[in-house]
């Protein structure tokens, strides 16, 4: 058994991993931590996990972390970086939700958080946490930067077309949207449901974070200058992410038939527990990923034009964020890539 | 490996018993029929399912039902009483997740669904398919009537108050809530989402067909006369079902403690698995049992007065409708009882 | 033309009365107070009201609501007792939205409240702003306690049957759904979208500081104790209120006919331009109100028993605060008491 | 006072209308039909109406059209086209809310409607009712073909840029999402509650009809070849649209500043009543929108690079459909333009 710690596991990640860690055959909670809850049951806090999840929340001075074999942070960016480097050193394997160890790129990583990055030393060996891009780096990783949500869904969309050099890399729009719960858990005004519901916007048009972390993950794939224009958009859901992506497609490739362009998605995706690709023109929903590690994508040519519509789903709690974390782990310590990840999607 | 058959599995109930049968650990999913729907694959009806259910719909006439172990109904009332005697008779066991078998009152079945009763040879074999009270009968059976969802809640939060003769029998409230898949996968205009979202409202407040199954079954528990006032509404959400009941204790109990009311719940759901005693003047949130099996309940006594007030939430298409029926179907073959129903709820 | 002040315009009551108030032909919009936004035009808060509402805010030093004729606090309990007797001083009228002037019983505010009341001697001539029950007062008053929102409910749906000595008084019941935005505009967990969104639950059934403001004004039309047991929920949706109420008809009542039982509610509010009684076995529904100072009911007698179950709908910030607040207004200064109140129900 | 005909007054945007005009100052409305809903009051198909719209449905051969001063077809596509030339000899004005009247291009027509065009010799005297591209024909115009309400988000944010010059005309994106009541109010699976709540989807990607209609009034703006992709979203909301617009400035439009692209919106818009541009860089909500005849839109250009992002929203049933119908109206009949379109939009 692995024994597992979370540190700070009070926001939707955190409890989304012990919904998942709850019934995973491979896994032992030891110890979650979060220093305002203190003592309290998790499962006060989180009633679903009543009788699923007998631990309490402890300080992190006194939770035993090291006695752990890998530790998921579930924390607000700039708390990993703080404390992996001692849990490194004590054979703790790390894993971080958030975006400490994403971007190789450390200017990059001041520029859009806003910190300072503490523990540079570590960022040439943590592992960039796509398992479908990055499968055996992690495998022999002791560090994961697990990725954003909505880079996730940009990869996964692009990365067929870019490896295989059809599109032009430098002029990619992605438009995606996102459930409230990709805003965490936090007591602020603009996510409250009255503000959030029944209602639909645009946020950080002229400019997110999850750019440059796209960017640098996509550019690993293409000797062409990838040039990426995202915005991102508030849906009055709770879970599930759906990105719209729009690529030209270059001269070459215009003669491809749709079932050229069809294979080189099955293709790259045929090995792969988790990414369904969709019968071409399909419209993929959110809910058909809903409370599992699946994503789904389907590819659109409209028109027969020179464009490349790319739909992709997700739910951005699980494939976006505490799932993919967990496949990263199975990866880590030789376990079949899907174990404890057979969620069936609930719908409706 | 217990062969299961499927008729009419294109609503609610029918796509969440696949979501529960996929991943059952004894279950072989042999037939799933659909006479609109002959030859499409369950996957592209319900793309959840993609990769998980490899069965295509088919034709009643070409099912080979009688290849099954056992049959379920999800159906519209009226179809499971057509079709089960000639089941039965071939050694196949039928749970209905329809009304036909759930009365025993067959003039009240009459009344109440409009049609003539046409197997009521097979009534008084039918067992009533709620384990927490009914599970000796039930381990017995060939033939289940599974229980309404809104009765689920309202026996289960009254049935400890009776038994132990706390409370007036004849004056029973329940005002109960419930989410719009409870009204089923049907093209009506009722149940658009632009009629029911950011919405509510009562409806069969001047009579329900479910108050008459809870009557005839809470009747089994007492020798009171059992009167009943039921009123249900529609809440904007997908799952999920909140009864508030209201109960007027008898002058000898009026000087119970809560810990001695609080007890009586407890004691009598000591060794169940899917129902849950929350703390004394707990909130139980609907979501805390999102695509669980769970009922979670928690009491009430409002000023120390002679009302208690039951607050009980399930998940109306799982502990409501589909995985009740899973667990009878692991008491009918001698599984535990808890088999396959292991989902931990998805919250947020 | 009025010259209207509001006092803590940036909450939920606050902007809704802009909304209304924006369009009313005998009001001009003065001044609006935020300690914390002062110099924030209002539409940058509420870009609704971009064109409409040309006001900043201002630090309450700064603005001279002794130039208004009235002065509405959309405020948390406790600000305006501690500001009205200065306002009405100086000649100015003032309705307040919180619960400061609502309680003629300071040992039950302070109680609820959990703050000592600070003006108890303007208590007595303070009006309850329930105008459909006390009209008179309210016209004559210069200051008025706006009744909350489900007290409202509560108050039309079961004063007709009190004041006609139909029902029992000791025995009432009121199972009530609020929408989200009842519960303000706070930065709170329990309030977010991923909270609330697709799930039920009730809260405060243990005690709520709504039932004795009922208690106390229901009082005033019986000479029979009364009795109340009031369970709050929460839906997920912005605005709305359903209540459904349950009174025992007293014996001698029993044999009354339908239509005799409707006819009892239809003579209470013929005259009244916000309260529809809607033909009897009714379901109304809450967007049949919404952004509506409207409150519709219909009446249900289940069985022909001896229970009556009233349901009362209404937008919980229109005719459930501002609305009501803004009819009450119209009273004081003798206009038509629907002016500016015009507002059809958007639906869906 | 303007005798206003409906016909087709049981959906969404005949309800809508009905809410509009019960409130228009220079409106009586005179006739309202359904065939199937012969005899029934309006407010009974629709409470939120009771009280403030007295007329029933009357079937079409019952209700005296040539007696009004304009009929709205609020109908499916294929009506108007057939009523039409009768009423318009009798010299009744017409505004049709389907798309018979909105495409000039017959054979396009034809093709994304599925149906022979039957009224030809009527086009070329449509006017497009889109008040702020097209003011001046349609003051003159007896026939109006009503725009979509996609096509009104694309016009509006594309058309300053295109006037200007400042953008690649054939390169045009429009990533768009709509509200579930732009589907209708139709018995139809795909539009449920419990298909739509939580999800979010696309549609049509391969191709809808609102391309070509865009196409061809864009087409009017500039000499450029108009090339368009758009991709239309489900939104689990009831109102509100919002259009994400990609633009590609021109080479020698690369160097204005954002100031300059700003007033180049803001020129534009200057009088208009219903267009509002936000301030550079703002995310405008749908809510900010709902319930008025408001559409608000703001400028992007993401890192000072080549794209322009221009962010619409509107109400789809107000300024998407049937408030845009009551503007043309008001212009048809020499009325102020915003009579009667005076409402303050709903937030919360």
């Amino acid at each position: 058994m692995i024994k597992v710690g979370i540190v700070g596991g009070t926001g939707y990640t955190g409890v989304e991993l012990l919904r998942i860690l709850a019934t995973h055959p491979e896994v032992q909670l030891t110890a979650i931590t979060s220093r305002k809850e203190d003592g309290v049951p998790v499962a006060q806090m989180y009633p679903s996990l009543r009788g699923r999840v007998d631990l309490a929340f402890s300080s992190p001075d006194k939770a035993d972390l090291h006695a752990c074999d890998v530790v998921f942070f579930a924390t607000p960016h700039g708390v990993a970086m703080a404390q992996a480097p001692e849990l490194l050193k004590n054979g703790v394997k790390v894993i971080d939700l958030a975006a400490d160890f994403r971007l190789q790129d450390v200017a990059q990583f001041e520029q859009w958080y806003g910190m300072a990055h503490s523990c540079t030393e570590l960022l040439s060996e943590a592992a960039y946490g796509l398992p479908e891009l990055n499968r055996e780096q992690i495998a022999k990783a002791r560090l994961i930067g697990n990725p954003g949500c909505y880079p996730t869904t940009m990869q996964l969309g692009f990365a067929p077309l870019l490896k295989a050099g059809l599109i032009d890399a430098g002029n990619l729009i992605a438009d995606c949207k996102s459930g409230v719960s990709g805003a965490g858990r936090k007591a602020e005004i603009g996510i409250l449901f009255s503000e959030t519901s029944d209602s639909f916007k645009a946020y950080g048009v002229s400019g997110h974070r999850h750019t440059p972390e796209t960017i640098e993950q996509l550019q690993r794939l293409t000797d062409e200058k990838v040039g990426l224009l995202f915005t991102p958009h508030l849906v009055p859901m709770v879970r599930g992410m759906h990105s719209t992506l729009y690529a030209q497609l270059k001269d070459n490739a215009l003669a491809m038939s749709n079932e050229a362009l069809q294979a080189v998605f099955e293709e790259a995706y045929r090995n792969e527990a988790f990414v369904d690709v969709m019968p071409f023109g399909s419209h993929p929903e959110t809910r058909s990923t809903r409370a599992s590690n699946l994503l789904r994508l389907a590819v659109h040519r409209p028109g027969n034009g020179k464009m490349v519509v790319v739909l992709v789903v997700q739910d951005n709690l699980v494939k976006g964020a505490s799932g993919q974390a967990v496949q990263c782990m199975n990866l880590m310590f030789g376990l079949a890539e899907n174990t404890g990840l057979h969620h069936v999607p609930v719908m409706p």
